[in-house]
């Protein structure tokens, strides 16, 4: 090694706080999160400052959560799901320029399949994102939406 | 923190049965499968309850399969390879009651590329299905499928 | 445990050579390849042998980036991204007949979003590639190309 690399251990930060009988399986890496009562936070995921998280939500494996995320209550997001607040707008990486970064807000009941890519947008209550969907604008009635780009399948998710 | 949340490590449960010359890297979360002979498990890898994988198949890394998977002898599952048995039919997750999650079987020689999305399908033996492809019918015939939804592009694999 | 699998343990290998003020999250599998300057490496990322990544590069968590891929200065690289090297030319993995890989170069400033996946490619300088594309061909003019294959969405990236 010509140099040594700055290293820095994963893990669950002292500022990270949880409601009530929340599970999680190491490694993960959170910080800066809230996080709601009864969730689980499944192994391989990320979760980033200011992220909030409702009761009864359940973040499976290799799900990455960004800055400016916040989801509702009783929630099921999917594995490998990758939520996004930077859609390099002046043609690459806001570089730390937060007012260029975007929010993004999911409702109640939203359930996201896994490998689902989720730019920012607003989900209301009540919708299913299919597996491997990318979702690009926002979805303001209840339903199933898949593709890529996501675009309604069904206007009932039962 | 407020509270703190239930810790669970991820690992190699003692349930995992494993055949002869298996090669896993750390970190993994394998709990209730069975593995061939001559498998190899990357890293950051999730292998759940019942799921039951041939001899000389290989599971790349950051790959989540799911209880009820099965999959043959000498496959690829390539990374990032994500396999889903509860497709929402109720409008949400099933919540546990299994009998609303349906089986995946793959063949044999069966190779996935990347970033694949594997809904509850059959594939046959001597399949390939694209990288970034989202499968979400069974495939009866050999061929190369991509896309999202996967389709067949090409009827003989070579 | 019928039999008792290889374990290895990821990390960072001493083969591998980081420029100046590298930052690492661990945990990492990194080996053989070649980090630039001032570069970021995000947790459950996998970095393979012979990988070089040029100076202010940032590769985000759960990105796979495998031999013969080479990367530019000044390029973000999102969360769960997939390289490819392996096409499965011959209807299956090449199985270490490293003849039939092929290889990736990405130019500088090339900005990929999250879950994209990279077949093997020429990408040039100043390119935006949409979250959750699947990239299949040469990219020779500079523009933003999304979608599942990726097409070119827009000319210029700002």
């Amino acid at each position: 090694m010509k140099n040594n690399p700055h290293i820095q251990q994963s893990g669950i930060a002292p500022d990270v706080e949880f409601g009530k009988d929340v599970r999680v399986i190491m490694p993960v890496n959170l910080y800066g999160c809230t996080i709601g009562d009864n969730c689980l936070i499944g192994p391989f995921t990320e979760i980033t400052r200011g992220v909030n998280i409702g009761n009864g939500t359940k973040i499976q494996s290799h799900t990455f959560i960004c800055e400016l995320v916040s989801i509702g209550d009783d929630c099921f997001i999917g594995h490998g799901v990758m939520f996004i607040n930077d859609t390099f707008s002046n043609g690459g990486p806001a570089q730390g320029d937060k007012t260029k970064w975007k929010p993004t807000q999911i409702g109640n009941r939203v359930s996201i399949g896994s490998n689902a890519t989720i730019l920012p947008v607003k989900i209301c209550d009540d919708v299913v994102i299919g597996a491997g969907a990318v979702v690009t604008k926002d979805i303001l009635t209840t339903g199933i939406y898949a593709g890529n780009p996501a675009r309604k399948i069904k206007s009932n998710v039962i």
